[in-house]
This record gives structure tokens, sequence and C-alpha cells, in this order.
């Protein structure tokens, strides 16, 4: 999840002067449509040390009539909070209808810090976050309209940031011993924290993942995306006019993990709205792959040559230790995945696996539960399952085509983050591959499949149907590829332009994965 | 929970030949309708050994369209079955659309037998729970109509029943040694029962609870809860009638456990709808209630006192060992919450309790969820909460009333029970009360204070307006007592017709459970 986040994205002084006011003058008119309609709102920011939430906050509510606002600052638990249940101090500040309650650090601090201070216990953080999500679950019930944020800045950039506050003596108060714990043991709370939204982003409370580098390009995706959540759901017309105004090219921004955009196309615009906001630019996963890499001809027949037999030895080790393997790929046509998939398996023993080709449900697959024709196609122990497409066409393809209505492709990804933890807590091995590829490099590839006679068959008109919806596509993928791309059970996006080149990545990738969850094999 | 079914409820042969006849009828016109809106049903099948669950789906089907019905019997995990993740061989077994799949036993049997054999992992046990329920929501989110039965009988009749089928050597087969099993450690699975149906009595597939002493009544209890939920589903009347036709009188038959009832009054009868069938008389908690019971004047004294001693030396050990106590109020008016309140303050430390007297939510609680003013006024460790009416008034009077949408109070069972395993993980002792007396002697009572003029500001013309929907509010009560009593958060009927037995048997149910949860007191 958090390496998908674009950490580079920025925005200049005089942008943020001019969005900044916009954004502050609608934000106030929200907060009184909000009293009128008795909408409570609860904003939950989270984030590394070092992120500025509290200035984010203040700026926040500098404009807001401060009547209708409540910021709660929360730090570790007082002495008379242990005296009730965990949750009974955010039990007693829950927003009152109408009104927007601020948390600055959360529920989710308190249960960060158990996990991965002290002993850390495994089974007292799923219970933590069980409890959350209950509670969430039951405000969400109510009514109230939850945002949480997390605030991502780099290692790297955390250091600096710590160097330049202690560095000023009037700034070096901020930087507390929690900080610099947590600076210290950044890989060990990056891990928890991945766990943390893979467990409790739901489609009642999702997360925000915000790429917080640039203190003015964060401030504004902030602001921009409470708007957007405020005007779903007082049924103004939303922020981002997003990807169908924008063409196939190479200049493709895309906005990511915006999740209410579809539902908000249900609103029906109040003829009083103000103009819809120019949205900000963002940038997915895919609109930041390099599709320059390339790999040598001699290269690629070495390194292939070695890793097919390291997949023939950890294919023998899968069976020895009784592990199920899944693998699926997703990705564009004429990506690659067939190819891939060939290689993969040329050297494994045919006994060990079985590819799955995933079209449009037909018969039986179509009489039951989306996720049935996957249950059944489930490798038992010892055996690689390999999916080309998958479940995942439920966010994909689906959604993009209007076959799932939103609220059912939005449920989807907390469905699918189950039905992997589920098979990953039974023992499977997991990778989930997106193939990816330039548009022009697409097309060049149709035509090829249309000049050669014997390739003919691949290119159907279906093909040139979706070419056209790519920035619908891409959007989807983005969003996928952020919301479902857990510690247990990540994505990889692979390079693809060079079709050698993503061969060569996806059986890498499969070789490191194996031989991390089965151990280093001997050549 | 199981401890409120009503054991004894029979039905004579003629009537069931009779009611049989007609609810085969409908089910096959509810399975043809089924097929043409392709919804999917799951029927499960749970219950003790004995209680002839294979002659009951026999019946049930014999005049279903075969094509149309799948009987799925489960057994222990097949070898290869333990090749998959648990829930493998159950998703497999999903009804396709517009069928009915049929469980003879089902996820829940594995999960008991994991709970009560072998070592018991309680923390595998609750993960289990935790995937059973998801899968469930999954299944329901999807269309599925789930409906799960618990075939319940006593542990003597278990015994009868082995016995005579022991004894003929056609049927002796038919008790395997994992039926003895169970009925030599009746009580351990009685206990895992309870708490399993604790953790998945879910809005979205609630468990119904069947008393089984007599075939014939259970069998025709099981069809028409089908018929109901089948018949809800498609918008067609629901069977029962239920309360609202029923007068306040020493007759009363109240439907129990029948979750449904509201949702259908919101579908729209069909011109072509059959007539409504005439409800099985069931009897909730409430009807079985022994409303003769007395206590002698000397011997109320003596307990008494006793009493309030154990009372007031617990409550030093509450505060010693630092446990939060909760013990819940409710009841019909003037059947004496106010006066068992303060026989059991009596001796205790003033700073060790607060009573707490909940009317209509008013200023800030009226602002927020409705848990909220319950939140705050929670006991810190090593005191006492008394609620004098509480939290269950959302499944009471705001159901009754119309305060809550059925979609809300429905929701509430599930969040009350959340909301209580919250508070017992924390440590919280938790006791319930139901205050009950017939509608007579409330009557007597009201007059009395009518004519009693320091009584008389007890009694307001709301006290006669609920007295009007007394069988409304008695279905209610009996819902929620069979809904939220939990082994951990148990509810008790007090007998209080006559004032002073109430009392005894709420001071001494209060010793009884201090007692056993911090060891008993010297006196």
């Amino acid at each position: 999840m958090l390496d998908q986040i674009d950490l580079e994205l920025k925005l200049s002084k005089s942008d943020y002067r001019q969005r900044l006011d916009d954004l502050q003058a609608r934000l106030y008119d929200m907060e009184q449509a909000l009293l009128e309609m008795k909408a409570p709102v609860a904003l939950i920011f989270e984030g590394w040390a070092g992120t500025s939430k509290v200035r984010t906050i203040s700026i926040l509510t500098q404009r807001l009539d401060p009547r209708g606002v409540r910021v709660h600052p929360i730090t570790a638990p007082r002495t008379y909070e242990t005296q009730y249940p965990w949750l009974y101090r955010f039990w007693l500040k829950i927003p009152s209808y109408g009104q927007i309650a601020i948390f600055d650090r959360s529920w989710y601090r308190q249960a960060l810090a158990e996990r991965t201070h002290g002993h850390g216990d495994i089974r007292l953080w799923r219970d933590r976050c069980e409890d959350m999500a209950a509670f969430e679950r039951q405000l969400a019930a109510d009514g109230t309209v939850l945002l949480k944020f997390w605030l991502h800045i780099a290692e790297q950039e955390q250091q600096r940031r710590f160097k330049r506050l202690l560095a000023d003596p009037l700034t070096a108060w901020q930087v507390t011993e929690d900080d610099q714990w947590q600076h210290r043991h950044y890989a060990k709370v990056y891990a928890a924290v991945e766990d943390m939204i893979a467990r409790t982003d739901t489609a009642a409370a999702p997360w925000q993942i915000i790429p917080a580098t640039d203190k003015y390009y964060a401030r504004i995706a902030v602001f921009e995306r409470i708007l957007h959540a405020l005007e779903t759901r007082l049924g103004r017309p939303a922020v981002a006019p997003s990807a169908e105004t924008r063409s196939v090219g190479p200049d493709l921004s895309g906005a990511i993990f915006r999740h209410a955009t579809a539902a908000s196309t249900l609103a029906t615009p109040l003829p009083t709205s103000p103009p819809a906001l120019q949205p900000l630019a963002e940038r997915g996963m895919l609109q930041r792959v390099d599709l320059s890499l390339r790999i040598a001809d001699d290269e690629y027949a070495r390194r292939m040559k070695l890793l097919q037999t390291q997949i023939y030895l950890l294919g023998l080790e899968v069976y020895k230790q009784q592990r199920p393997v899944v693998i699926v790929f997703e990705g564009w046509d004429a990506a690659g995945k067939g190819g891939a998939i060939q290689r993969l398996t040329t050297k494994l023993d045919p006994r060990a696996y079985t590819v799955h080709a995933i079209a449009a449900p037909e018969g039986d697959d179509k009489k039951h539960h989306y996720l049935y024709r996957f249950w059944r196609r489930l490798p038992p122990r010892g055996a690689f399952a390999i999916f080309d497409r998958s479940w995942y066409g439920r966010v994909l393809v689906e959604r993009v085509e209007g076959f799932a209505q939103p609220d059912v492709w939005q449920r989807a990804y907390a469905e699918i983050n189950e039905f992997e933890r589920q098979l990953v807590e039974f023992g499977t091995i997991i990778c989930k591959f997106w193939m990816h590829l330039s548009p022009e490099e697409q097309l060049r590839r149709f035509e090829q499949r249309q000049n050669v006679p014997y390739k003919a068959w691949k290119l159907t008109d279906e093909d040139w149907r979706n070419r056209e919806k790519w920035p619908l596509y891409e959007d989807a993928a983005n969003e996928m590829l952020l919301r479902t791309s857990t510690p247990t059970a990540p994505w990889t996006v692979v390079e693809a332009e060079d079709k050698r080149f993503g061969r060569v990545k996806v059986l890498q990738t499969v070789v490191n994965r194996l031989e991390a969850e089965l151990g280093k094999v001997k050549l």
C-alpha cells in the first residue's frame, strides 16, 4: 500500500494560496449545510511524526465556525482513562449531530503503540483492529461521515525534518522522545501501519493515504478529500470530474484512491452549487511506472535459464512443505500475461500447477456469488494455481463497464482482502502481478496481431473497445493496487513495455517470494 | 439464550397434519417464485444429536421440486478437504441463484467440534466465529436468504431418545460415538453453543432457536420460519399477524424470536397472495414466568438482612479487585425497579455506586449516537453503575413506538452484544434484570398510586398509554431477552408479582454473580 504512494508530488506556493482560499470558503459553506442536516463528521489525522498534522488542522479550522468544530488531541491514555475500556475515551469524543470532530491522532495511535512497543501481542492487535472496525461501523451506520487520513513521508524525509526542527531551540521541543523512537523503528512501524490499514480499510470508513513530502500539496489534498466527501454526502457535485475528461496519452494524471467518485455521480447537482473544483494533480502507481526498462538479449537468456531452474526447485519445495501457491495476473490487453505464464510454467512439474483463464462467468459460475468460481479453483496444499485474470475483475471490468453497481464494487475491496487473508492464514503464498505497458505500445502490438495470421485470434473487437476506456481502467487499477496491496498479499507492477524485461521481473518476483516463504534453494 | 426456550411446547398430530399440508403447498409455490427471482437460499440445520434433523429435512424436501434443492450432509472433513482452507468445502456448496441449499450440519459443526474436543483453543474459536460471520455477511450482501436453525432439547430428553433408539437394533446405529460423546459433555457443549450463537447472531443471518421436545411442533415451527422468511423476501404477507391482534389478558401467547416480523410489514401484500397462516402458538420467556411466587414476611426480613450484608462485603471486594460492575434494570412500569435498586444500594458505600435513571434522551445525549449516553455513564474500575432503564430502550420503547426504524432496532441486537462484549473483555461484571408482573397486578398498583398522594407523581399518562401496548412490549421484550442474553451478560427475569420476592431474587442474583466472579465472601 504505502509503497505505491507518489512522494514526489508538489504544489507551488501561489497555486497553494489560490486553492486554499477557494477550499476554505467552500468548507465553511459545507459546515453550515452539515449543521442544517445534522450530519456528524469525524476527521481522523494519523501519520508519521513530522508531517505537521497540527498545522494542517489549524489551517483547516481557521475559517470554520468554531461552534461547529471540536479538536481532540490524543496522547497516551491518562491514568483515569485506564479505569475504563480502552475505547472509552474515544466514545466520549464522538461528534454530535451536525458537529465536526477532528482527531489529532486517534484510537489508531493507541493500537499502533501497543503493537510496536513492548511485546507486541499479535492477538491483542487483532482484537483491537476488530474493536475499531466495529466502532467505526456503528458510527457509520448512524450516519457519521468518517475520514481517516494517513500522512505519509519516507524515512529519509522524516530524518531531514527532525534534523531541521532539532537544530532550532525554538522548535526542538516539537520532536518528542516518542517521535525519535518511531524514527529509529521506521521499518517496524511501517509494517504495522500497512497491516493496520489493510484490516481497517472498510467501505464505511476508508483510509485516505496522503503523500506529505510537500506540505502545500498534502494540505490541499486533505482539504479536497474532506470537501469531496462532504459534498458527496450532501448531494452536491464532487470535486473531481475525473478520468472521463482525460484522453489517452503520455501525460496521464489520474486521481488516486478517490473512493467516493463513482458514488457521487448518483447525486443530482443542485442548481445553486458552485462550479466544481479543478482537481489536484495526482499520480497513481501506474502513472509512475518506468516503462523505459529493458533487458539485453544475452542477459535475458542467462537469467531466464537460472530463474526457471530455481522455480523448478522451489516447486519441489512447495510440494515438500505442502504449501498452496496462488499467482494472479492482471493487466492491459496484450501486455504479455500469457507469455509470462508460459515462461513461469516451462520447467514446473505439470502435475503441480493449473492455469485458469478467467473470462466472463458462464454456466455454474454465473449462477453463484462472484467468489464462487475462485473458491472452487483454489489450489490444494503443495500445488500452484495460476490465474490469468481473477477476482479482481469485480473492481476492474465490472466497475468500468457498469456490470457492478458502485456499492457492490466498493464493498468488494474489503471482501477481497478478507478472502485473501483467509487464504494466507491457511498458509497460502500469494503473488499478484499487474502487467503494464503504454497505450502506444499496446497499439503497436494490436496492429502486429492483426497482421500476423497465427496471432490474429488473440485480438477481438472488445480489445479495441477496452482501449478506448484506458483512463477509466487506469483509475480503477490504481485504486485496486492501493486498496488491495496488503503485506501478506502484495501487488507487483511489472514494467512490460519490453516483454522480456517483464517476464524476467515476474519470474524473479516469484522466486524471491517463494524463497522468503520456503527458504533458499541450492542450485 | 437457550435457557429461555420453552421446551414444553407441543402440537397434536391432527393439527400437525393439517398445518403440514398447507405449509408444503405454500413452500412449493415459494420455490417456484425463488427460481423466477433467482434468489439463493441457504437453510442451515444445527442442533443436538437426536433431534431428527434428517427426518425434518426429508419432510421439508418431500414436496419440493428436486431440481431446485440440494441437500449437503456435513461430516468431519475428508482428507482431501483438509488440503484447503477450512471453509473451502462450504464455499463449494453455496446455493446458486434461485436454488435452495440445505445443510444437515454445517460450518458450525466443525467449529463446535474443534472447540469442544481436543484442547479447545479459544483464540482459534474466535477466529472461526469471525470467518463464519464474514462468510455469511458476504453471502447476505449478495442477496442470499440465510436461515440458521438450532434444534434444542434438554439433556434428559436427549438421554431418553438415545435410550429408545439404542434399545432397537434397527435404530441403534443412528446413535454414533460422536453423539454419545456429546451427551456425556452436554454442559460443555451447551456453553459453547451459547457463545457461538451470541457471536454469530447477526442481522444478516439471525439464529432461529427451535424447541424440539415435540417433533411435530419443531417441524411446523421450522417450516413456518422458512416460509415467513421467504415470503418476507418476496414481498408477500408474512405468516404471523402477531401481537397487534392479541389483547391483554392471562392467555398471552406471543411469537418469540421472529426477527423479520416488523420488516415484513414494509412489503405490500400482493393481491394474489394466499391468506396468511394462523401462527403456531409460541410462548416466549415472559409467558412462562411463574408469577405465583411469594415470600413470607419473616423470611423476607431475614434474607434481606443477610443479602445486604453480603453485598456490602462484595462491594469492598469489587473495589479491592478493581472490577467495574454494571447492573441493568428493565421491566414493566410499576414492577418495582426503584424499590429493588433502593434495597440493593442500602448498605453499599455511597462512593462506590451511581444510579442512572434513563428517560428519553435530552440535550447532549440526544445529539449523539444512542450508545453515547451509556458510554459516558460507564463505571470506572472498582465501582458500580446501576441503570434504571438502559440501552435496551432501543429495542423496547424505540421499537414499539416507532422511534427507530426496523432496520435500526434490528441492527441494535448485534451492536448491543458487541458493546457488552467489549465491557466484559475489559473485566466488567454485568447483571441484567427484567422485572416482571401481570397486567392485573400492574393495574392494581397504578390505581393505588393514583389514590396515595405521595405516590401519585410516579404515575403519568404515558404509563397508561404504554399499558395499552402490553402485547407489543411483551413481544419486544421476549425477543430482546432471547437475542441479548449471552453467557457473559445474562438476563435474569424476576418474578415481581410479589414485590418482596422480586427484591430478594434481585439481590440474591447479584450476590451469586459477584461471588462467582470475585470469590465467596466470609460473613
